[in-house]
């Protein structure tokens, strides 16, 4: 018996989400679906973060256990050759076997994507967020220190979730512009349900200037989910990879 | 009556291209149903540039001739309300009733997009090429810059094109790696039928060291189609630009 563990690239486009759900497409499914078909034994794999309807991922992790002897990390190979095209596996490795990738202490970086145009760009239309006024980047960067550090993040929580203990790290938050894309960059150690679209959302009536920056030190201090801005549609958020602690895990996209 | 100038931009994953075919859809097919029903007049658009099957567009014209006392500039947002998502018009304005975007002299801008990396990009996999071998881009670019200039393409031209006059002018030639994505843009005052695609396909085999650089300069003195590469595939162009010499034509995208 050995645990692999896969890193996960999708377009959440047409997923459910990524945790399984009876009838509906999810990208938890289709992996336990093609895996036990590939290594003809029963599996069901366990995610590191389990993404939203309409969530994309380049860096999702997942790992399972098998007796399979394929080598772990021909494993991504053959399970891309049955995997739909909105769902690809980046790289397979066996990791130890008590490893478990929501209780293993780690860092994940989210990209969220706004098209700040007057019209919409047809090629961007599943990845980004639409939104033609005119958003002052800088004014958003500003508001977004405010949230860089170890705070209660009460306010940027959806409401009605279980969790007790909402206080996060943010260990960067960078607001950028390239032509008519703005990217919201954030990385951190854990993420309270819907806290990236939330944030998201608040910065995005900075940069309308609805409120000013310093009013975000006000929404975090409130703890109120009703202190901060809408949430932003999923289809603008992207999970960009997971850094795990443990330095024998190599999680790194092989490049060329 | 006016003419009214449309500027474009779709996703062409879903269009057999953009002029009109029988009982297949095409961005002209579309255009002409969503215009006639708008204006309640027969409306046929003339295309500058005939994209082929998958190919995209950001920023290709189209003009048409209409009664309607629709203000021109309002028929961009009247349309954009009626068509699909995959298609939408960035801008609309009246031209002079004598202006034909084929028949005018213009610069056009293409991008051809690799992503360059071991496995498939899910977000990627509908506007880009996924090439998997290494690919070297300075040797690319060294390739690429001996095509600048006006000189006779035929190398570079799908086999059985009727054309006859082959010479063409490209002004500019680039190739750029950023992180997997590897971007080739050309600039030139006329494209002969696959030209881009040809030129990239030929320039993937300097990437591959297939051939050098400067076999560049026997491929096209051959005049010869089949000394060149491959035609890449479709999903990897788009039409950028069209920037027409007539300075009263403003075609660029309004920018926020």
């Amino acid at each position: 018996m050995k645990r692999i563990m896969l890193l996960t690239a999708y377009d959440g486009t047409q997923y459910h989400g990524f945790q399984v759900q009876p009838n509906l497409r999810t990208v938890e499914g289709v992996l336990n679906q093609t895996l036990s078909e590939l290594l003809k034994e029963e599996i069901i794999v366990i995610g590191a973060s389990r993404t939203d309807t309409g969530v994309h991922a380049e860096g999702n992790v997942a790992v399972f256990d098998t007796e399979t002897k394929i080598p772990p990390e021909k494993i991504a190979l053959a399970l891309n050759q049955r995997l739909p095209e909105d769902l690809v596996i980046q790289k397979s490795i066996e990791v130890p076997i008590n490893f478990h990738p929501r209780h293993t202490n780690c860092r994940k970086t989210y990209e969220y994507r706004i098209y700040n145009h007057v019209v919409p760009n047809p090629l961007l239309r599943r990845d980004t967020y639409f939104y033609y006024r005119p958003l002052d980047v800088s004014a958003m960067q500003e508001a977004a220190s405010f949230l860089v550090g170890t705070k209660d993040f009460s306010s940027f929580c959806a409401a009605g979730t279980q969790v007790v203990d909402k206080v996060r790290t943010i260990d960067c938050l960078e607001v950028k512009r390239k032509g008519d894309l703005i990217t919201i960059q954030i990385t951190g150690n854990g993420f309270l349900y819907n806290m990236v679209r939330i944030i998201t959302g608040t910065l995005i009536l900075v940069g309308i200037h609805t409120i000013i920056p310093e009013d975000m030190k006000k929404i975090i201090q409130a703890e109120d989910r009703k202190m901060a801005g809408p949430t932003a549609p999923a289809k603008g958020l992207v999970l960009k990879k997971i850094q795990y602690e443990e330095a024998e895990l190599s999680l790194e996209k092989s490049h060329l």
